[in-house]
């Protein structure tokens, strides 16, 4: 009957995964294992040995180990999917859907062995459609596989907004559906800085701007850095979206969850506001959306529903 | 040139007093004064001293100190006022404003003398006109001179709204107007979960029944101490204002300011959203408000003119 | 298979109970059910909910309930017990020791039926004395029966020679051996600043009004509030132990320990260095005295049998 | 007279100095800008606004800037100098030491000009000589240039302690002389556990076991990572000098400090116990050495001298 720690997976110990890793430790949220490839064993043990080395400096008592063994992540409460290759020069969209598709698949099946019990989190991308792969290959409960997309969309959108009005983004909040980048669906109505409306505060054009700047907030930063994708932001909200389950906060934060007659959708995996605890997706909420909002759902929704075509290729 | 560490007043060191010396040291947000009367010197050392003693386990590198000697209290960079009585049977309120008015009014001109710089937050009761009194004794220009009352009600509103759909209280957010009590003006239509506005969320009853539990939060505190008034939530509520001032967070927080011509109100201190940093209350938001939100507005107005005008005698 | 919060209960809601509930809250270490008995249920109420109301503000996700029905405690994984009455004017020693040995043992019988597997951690006083009836009516293993003194005395130690060096606090390491008051055997040879030993840093006879300070640290506290004993770091003290219970930290903490020949003692329960973790007191550390720490000890520990005859009666 | 957030700056936004500053964001230790130089402004925008999209989420009110523009960091209270390349196989000891000697040379005249009251904390390697360039460039007082390398060191060392034991590290105390790696001089006498010498508690042979593994602590990373070396136990690193001198703390931190006499040297920079507080180095603390332990620090010593040659060349 002793307390324990809890227990928490990354797959995929790039800067995403590493990111997501010192996170979850700085927050003493649980013991950590970092996974990848056996062909990336050593580097993984290096990151993971140089953020424990941290530890007695950020004061922080989580373990955390590197690894590319699934036994090492034997009975996790969490585990959260980074793996999958960005899309390089010449790769047909269809080739690198099946390519992280199987990767996905493939942490899934060992995922399922190892840590049947576990709540998992998905980012790898496109996101809306490996959310669904792993859902198929764990063949978990609905409310146990979870993908991430809201958080950083809402965190960029709410980031630009503070930068507007120069306040602080504690007191910021926005809402967004739907999938990533053209596809997503910011409820600028419901957006609001210390409870006042963002519409009161910031002109049209400027909410427009902002809201154009989110969609395309992830190519930003990969025109920035000219080589890679961005990791901070996405480390973070997969810690919060983990905090939430861990603490069973009962948040209510965007989540990628499967649809069954929500907002009109079946069997699909989309983003929309959910309730996190202790369950993992405890609830879905469902809004009353404006035309022009169900407009831009719906396109987001066809969006999934034609890559997971290829992933069921 | 050195970096030195803030140094924060809180003048009474009964239960919220204390309660806030505590939650600034645990910040670590400047070393802390506590002072008091010359009878409580002991006592108030006392106090600083057992909080000092928790330093070591909590972790904080604040001094704590108490005092009955303005002179300790020289320079600081911020002066909370926590000072007054309490209402008495058989006390009226004429008696309760006077004697209060008093205290604040010798507060603020030891203030003006050992900590011309400062800026200065006002708990003591009534707030509004307190603030006011306290503002015509320091001269201090107006952005230096704030009341508490509006992060205190709106976080009993939070924790009622997020009991009510068993929710976490991060993601609750609303916005009380006005003055304590009955004179509070609640912004329901911006008051939301997660985004999601309340109404869509709780039925209207409900909401009216949190709105009146908040109207009489203080009252119920009091009801079930028996003897004494609340002091946790207070003394977070000071603190949190503190900290967006010390930081110069740019929060947007309601705060009893000088209002001169907003909301149609000259020469009055009221209630309103402000923007708190590093100057004080950086700005005033004028909301649009419904006429039954105005009336509500100029109901507080009323009341708090008319106890100002016992101060002025 | 939901992850859950823990549950921690906090018995007797006077300054110390109320100041850890809140202070465990804040650390957000489980949800926290604050008891008293049912004369003062609504005051217990009323502070709970002045917390809960705190939260929004504080940003913690911890539920408050003041009770002062057992079965509302149900479950508990960490009972933490400061009930007990201060000794009055005119009192004996025996009776004090009386009065809260039927309480602590009162409240154990109590915690045996609704929290079975509980870990128990006692404060009341002469908390040595207390932690064997609290031993002895719970029927526990001696794992999960642990008593507070040597977090509190070490902190103080801690406090003065930061205070003396003018160097913070996170960088002070005493330890404190043995029972409260003249019987605290604190380690000089041991005690470091930034693992520098503070013999090198400080003259002796420094050293040696530090220690003494130390020893009746409780009583300046007593002397200067003038009516009532510490709470701050005694709450302090007893959240430090609870949080590496809870979070499984597996800190070297001084309890008080039931002591089954360590130190030559049997049958005792005594303060010494332990290792707090998951299962409670997880190992005891046997440290080679000097003859004066040694003949310390066996003071302590003759002190200690002579309040449990009175217990025994 | 407002009050202001401090402005650290960060030089070398490779993997070190964007963990640092993001590190500096989370802990809200002043708003940060991040340079590189011109060729990569691009990719250092880019990391600096990834780290400040994830803010909303980590709930941190810290500007984060990336730029390659010196006059964006004018009047930074603080300057942390990670810049420098590292040795790149058939590179000479002294290439190495001249080719990154130019450059922090050629970033202190910059930091001179733009920032000439700031305390510098230097990273680069080889970096006791490194620390020597950037004084000599500076002309700024001896107690505002500090190099970085026993914090990490202590931390590694304390890791491998913590480890062997299976206990907290937030219990484990140790302190590192000297120089890095073959010259570093642990204090093994005064490193404890709790208080507890680990003397007491680990045998000679594993102790001798973890402090080689120490000495080599930097390689061990660089040969698991295979391309690259350690970051963010180096970040955190210069992240706790930094907090300790930016809140003014007074903590006792082994710091690369201008030794004019201490120890028996004179001219020379080397790790040694130092008081970091709001003026920098505000005391350097002479321990009585072993004869071993001296004849280790001198080694150390010689080491640097012949580097600071190479550089004086």
């Amino acid at each position: 009957m002793a307390l324990t720690r809890k227990k928490i997976t990354v797959v995929g110990a790039g800067f995403t995964g590493a990111t997501t890793a010192l996170m979850l430790a700085q927050k003493e949220l649980g013991d950590v294992v970092l996974l990848d490839i056996p062909q990336l064993e050593n580097p993984t043990k290096g990151k993971a040995l140089d953020m424990l080395e941290a530890s007695p400096v950020q004061g922080f008592d989580s373990n955390i180990v590197g690894t590319s063994n699934y036994d090492d992540t034997a009975s996790s409460d969490i585990v959260i999917i980074t793996a999958g290759i960005a899309r390089k020069p010449g790769m047909s969209r269809d080739d690198l859907v099946n390519t992280n598709a199987g990767i996905v698949k493939s942490v899934c099946e060992n995922v399922k062995k190892t840590s049947p019990d576990s709540i998992v989190i998905i980012l790898s991308n496109p996101v809306d459609a490996m959310t669904y792969a792993a859902y198929q290959t764990l063949g978990f409960p609905k409310n146990r596989v979870i993908g991430q997309s809201g958080v950083l969309d809402t965190a960029r959108y709410c980031t630009f907004i503070a930068q507007e009005l120069n306040v602080s983004v504690k007191d910021v909040r926005g809402f967004v559906l739907g999938g990533h980048g053209d596809d997503m669906v910011p409820l600028v109505r419901y957006s609001n800085v210390g409870g006042i409306p963002i519409e009161k505060l910031i002109p049209a054009d400027r909410i427009e701007a902002i809201v154009q700047r989110t969609r395309v907030g992830g190519g930003e930063i990969v025109n920035l850095l000219g080589n890679g994708s961005a990791y901070y932001a996405p480390a973070a909200s997969l810690v919060q979206m983990t905090e939430a389950i861990v603490k069973d906060q009962k948040r209510i934060i965007p989540s990628i969850a499967l649809l069954e007659g929500e907002y009109g959708y079946d069997n699909l995996f989309l983003g929309v506001p959910t309730l996190l605890g202790g369950n993992g997706i405890e609830k879905i909420y469902e809004l009353e959306l404006t035309a022009e909002e169900k407009a831009g759902l719906d396109k987001s929704a066809e969006s999934v529903r034609n890559v997971i075509k290829i992933v069921n290729g």
